[in-house]
């Protein structure tokens, strides 16, 4: 395919015809932002999904799973700052009621970025440049900015105002204090969640990539900030240290550099283009992630967001970015230093303790010094009060009393002032076994929408003018496809049919995804399992009823070979990567 | 434990303090209806649907997934019915402002069974048994049925109405021509789901049981109500027919029968206790499953609901219950056939065609009369209108002009009334080579988090005074523990806390969940592994170090064998009952 346009055509074709996706609600004429997922779409999101678990979940010891609710209560948006901030400029059109979102109607219009301006602002230049409706040539009404959290009332009667949650994250913090506890007061933490947000957008237009409901995989991941580099490397496989990166970081581009630099982990941690070396890490992870679903790597990069691009949490954000065809660069994952943004906020508004209780390696040792009231000099001065004034006194500790003292020379009890002379001074050693710090965060996040679409375009390959998606055998939707070379009613070819079927339940039963055709010609079937990527296809023919042997042949190589049944799952393991004990 | 509380106390008790589970939001005071599942949980309940899937959709070849939004336009909820049937009755504390749903209200107060009464018929029963707010004895509201789906505003400025769905279901009717199509058009085809629903319930309590937000697994199964029972034992495997289920039929509880009987999955459909063979192919899909994840048969049976207790679109309804210690028999999976009720009403409101073609194994053959307008009579009698009026008769079939000279005597063109002189008469021989149908629908439903307390509640034993959870391996969130006999600084110490690292890292590498556990005596890691239900635990040893095997242990006969590492992820698998090749 030549043009740009014909790959994404064919991509989207594909799609529908073969049920990866397609709009939603499609019988009521659609609703913008919304797709289904077909039955091999479904698929293969379920393997990359279980693919990323594997990278980012189960093969370290440092990261866990929650699932949290997607309808939370206001406060949680309001402590996390989206309520104020996770907005987008709005215009109207006075005359046929559109709806735009200013900034992007004013790349449309007049070609300029305009992200992040002041509603005045927009207006300076939407008169000054008099933009109208690009449709109907109508006035536009006063820009604003618009929430784009769903809302909804929890409780059906007299309900209460909620929010679907338009990122993961939330849930995540809010249980800190609850996972820590769970997986026995240990940092580095990560807590993981993959599931569905929404986000109320203005008018999402290209299919998968802006959605109003999507499903995001996300870690929270809590560390000491003063981990050491040398620290980290004990956590994580040494090699991911050599894993190599295109990076375009935000002072080059603040220089007018295009081009992304190659950098390994390593480098990115050593000449401190991060803040933090766990952001490195977990883009080592990512990248090799991305590899792994079939990504090319020159076809992906690491933006550093500028200061006025970054959400209003982050100190420092990488976005990890694929080229597209149509749609040339697009944030497949996000990473984000989130610092103690997010933990600070929920302890402002819930007074909840979501702090670690770092252990000192061996307790400190502090001299603390105290002041005891002396009972008997208090009962001289004051007499029968002294049991009230001592009842005062206790409610305070001895190092208080001292201090109180040191400040302003007398403590004032019940209007009578005491000065030193009524208290006793000691010094004491005491051991302080640790300290509490709010956690910093770095947070990786992916939307699985996006990946489903630069993994069928990436893979998307014509061949012999038929189309052939090569996905890797660890994300393809069916693992193996099983055909009988006849049908029909000759005795021969039952015995055909029927050694198939049981070829295609043994396998079934034994795990395995499988397609089973029996329609057209076997070239016909091989083009039809061939554009959904299915990485082998068997097939049943005469010499198999004589001596239990099946033709086993490659997607990509087109080659066959010739297997005994006894060895069948065998061979169908090894070549497809499954595990084999 | 004796009580039914005390066995209640205990998996509460386990969920939070390992991280199962816990109710949302605490720190902000917590929202009912809303639970977090914790790195345990989410493990478990992924295994649950896992195992779900493999015997509702992976195993046969008629059921493939589909994913569509939890957000919906208006008018889906209208169709499906919901809008006007998915209500609860109401009422409020006109004194202290709580919340009642009134038929919950009256049993608690009265002990009254008064579900889907009329507000008229419950303000009457609330006056004359002068029921009161049974926490400030104030005055009742008039009662009301509100709606129990949440509403929310889709596009962010002037928004249209959606609602979160409350059940999969009608993401799969939407779909059903897109899907047919996709699966090249064969019945039975059965459109599968997993997906988070949310019903805005009035006052959830009873924990998992009756939540606002939850996961459900569904299966809309559509077939040719024709389709005869020999025909469908194609479908499942035979021994399905076999499966033993007990049932207690709405015709036996009509008669105040309460125990319910065993009928096979043969009998249920040769006795004619089903209104369709497939409901009790489903049940017995179902009842293997709910084996299969560690419920005790004994403790299930499946109760056909009475006509008033079904849901607006069901003709036969079987809940499939489980008995639980607290709350007595719980629902876990709803068996409904809906017929053709939802399709129909998608067609209704969206004029698409959402129907079968069904082929006929050979065309029909009709004998159809025919009147052809004969030209050179017609230009005879009415000379150069003749062509305008050939147009005209050309709008309509032949077939058409035949049944209406049959019916009139005539056909009226442009006011001149044409009679039977003017056509020529043929009789055609017409194959015919289907017929249109709606196919009918049965949907079994589980909920996940339901299983979840079931699957916790039946597997949890007591052995000599420790908690153990004898979860089925398939089930376990965590196959195996990797423990160091001993830690410290010690060469041979350090020498089997470096294998133990090698052993876990191994087994991780190669697909098993592992813990790795170096915390206090072997004795209190094991309790720790068998409380949440790890079935196998190794340990590395000073043997170990010599020899290179490790000691294999079993949580439920807590025996120990000693293995070699080179056999080591082979016995595991085996033990495990995980799929070796």
């Amino acid at each position: 395919m030549s043009s740009s346009e014909e790959i994404y055509d064919a991509v989207m074709d594909l799609a529908r015809r073969r049920g990866f996706f397609w709009g939603s609600f499609e019988i009521y004429g659609g609703v913008a932002g919304f797709y289904d997922y077909g039955p091999l779409g479904v698929l293969l999101k379920r393997r990359i999904q279980d693919l990323w678990l594997k990278h980012f979940v189960y093969s370290n010891d440092m990261v866990v799973e929650v699932e949290t609710p997607i309808i939370n209560p206001r406060v949680v948006f309001k402590a996390s700052g989206h309520e104020e901030s996770f907005t987008d400029p709005v215009t109207e059109c006075l005359k046929c009621g559109r709806i735009y979102r200013v900034d992007h109607l004013l790349k449309e219009v007049l070609g300029v970025e305009a992200e992040g301006l002041s509603p005045e602002e927009y207006k300076k230049i939407i008169v000054e440049r008099n933009v109208k409706c690009p449709v109907c040539n109508g006035e536009l009404a006063e820009p604003s900015y618009t929430l784009l959290l769903f809302k909804t009332e929890i409780g059906p009667y007299k309900g209460s105002l909620g929010y679907l949650r338009p990122e993961n994250a939330q849930g995540m913090f809010v249980n800190f204090a609850n996972v820590l506890r769970i997986t026995r007061n240990k940092l580095p933490l990560g807590i993981a969640q993959v599931g569905r947000v929404a986000r109320n957008e203005i008018s999402p237009r290209q299919g998968l990539l802006r959605l109003r409901e999507f499903t995001i995989m996300e870690i929270e991941f809590f560390f000491d900030p003063e981990t050491v580099a040398e620290d980290i490397r004990e956590y994580l496989s040494q090699d991911i240290l050599d894993e190599k990166l295109n990076v375009l970081t935000a002072e080059d581009r603040e220089k007018g550099v295009s081009e992304p630099r190659t950098y390994t982990v390593r480098e990115l941690i050593e000449n401190g283009v991060v803040k933090t070396p766990w952001l490195a890490l977990w883009m080592g992870v990512g990248s090799r992630f991305l590899r792994d679903i079939g990504i090319d790597p020159a076809r992906t990069r690491f933006i550093e967001k500028l200061p006025k691009e970054r959400a209003h949490y982050s100190a420092q954000t990488f976005d990890q970015e694929v080229k597209t065809e149509k749609y040339g660069w697009i944030e497949v994952a996000g990473y984000a230093y989130r610092t103690t943004y997010d933990l600070e906020r929920h302890i402002m508004f819930s007074n909840a303790d979501l702090t670690f209780f770092k252990r000192f390696e061996k307790p400190m040792e502090k001299t603390v010094r105290k002041a005891f009231p002396n009972v008997s000099k208090i009962r001289e001065a004051f007499g029968d009060k002294y049991s009230e004034f001592m009842k005062k006194l206790s409610e305070k500790r001895p190092s208080e009393l001292y201090e109180e003292l040191e400040k302003a020379g007398f403590i004032e009890v019940n209007g009578s002032r005491l000065g030193k002379e009524f208290f006793t001074f000691k010094e004491e050693v005491e051991k302080i076994h640790g300290v509490k710090i709010i956690p910093h965060v770095v947070e990786p996040s992916f939307g699985l929408e996006r990946l489903l679409y630069v993994v069928l375009e990436n893979n998307l390959k014509i061949r012999e003018e038929k189309t052939v998606l090569t996905l890797p055998p660890q994300i393809a939707p069916y693992h193996v496809a099983v055909f009988p070379l006849v049908t029909g009613s000759r005795p021969e070819h039952k015995k055909i049919v029927e050694l198939a079927r049981k070829v295609y339940w043994d396998l079934v039963r034994a795990g395995f995804n499988c397609i089973y055709d029996d329609d057209g010609s076997i070239g016909r079937r091989y083009a039809r399992v061939d554009e959904i990527g299915v990485p082998l296809a068997i097939t049943v023919d005469y010499q198999s009823i004589e001596d239990n042997t099946v033709t086993v042949r490659d997607r990509d190589t087109t080659q066959q070979e010739r297997v005994h049944l006894n060895d069948l799952k065998k061979h169908l393991a090894e070549k497809l990567g499954i595990t084999v004990f």
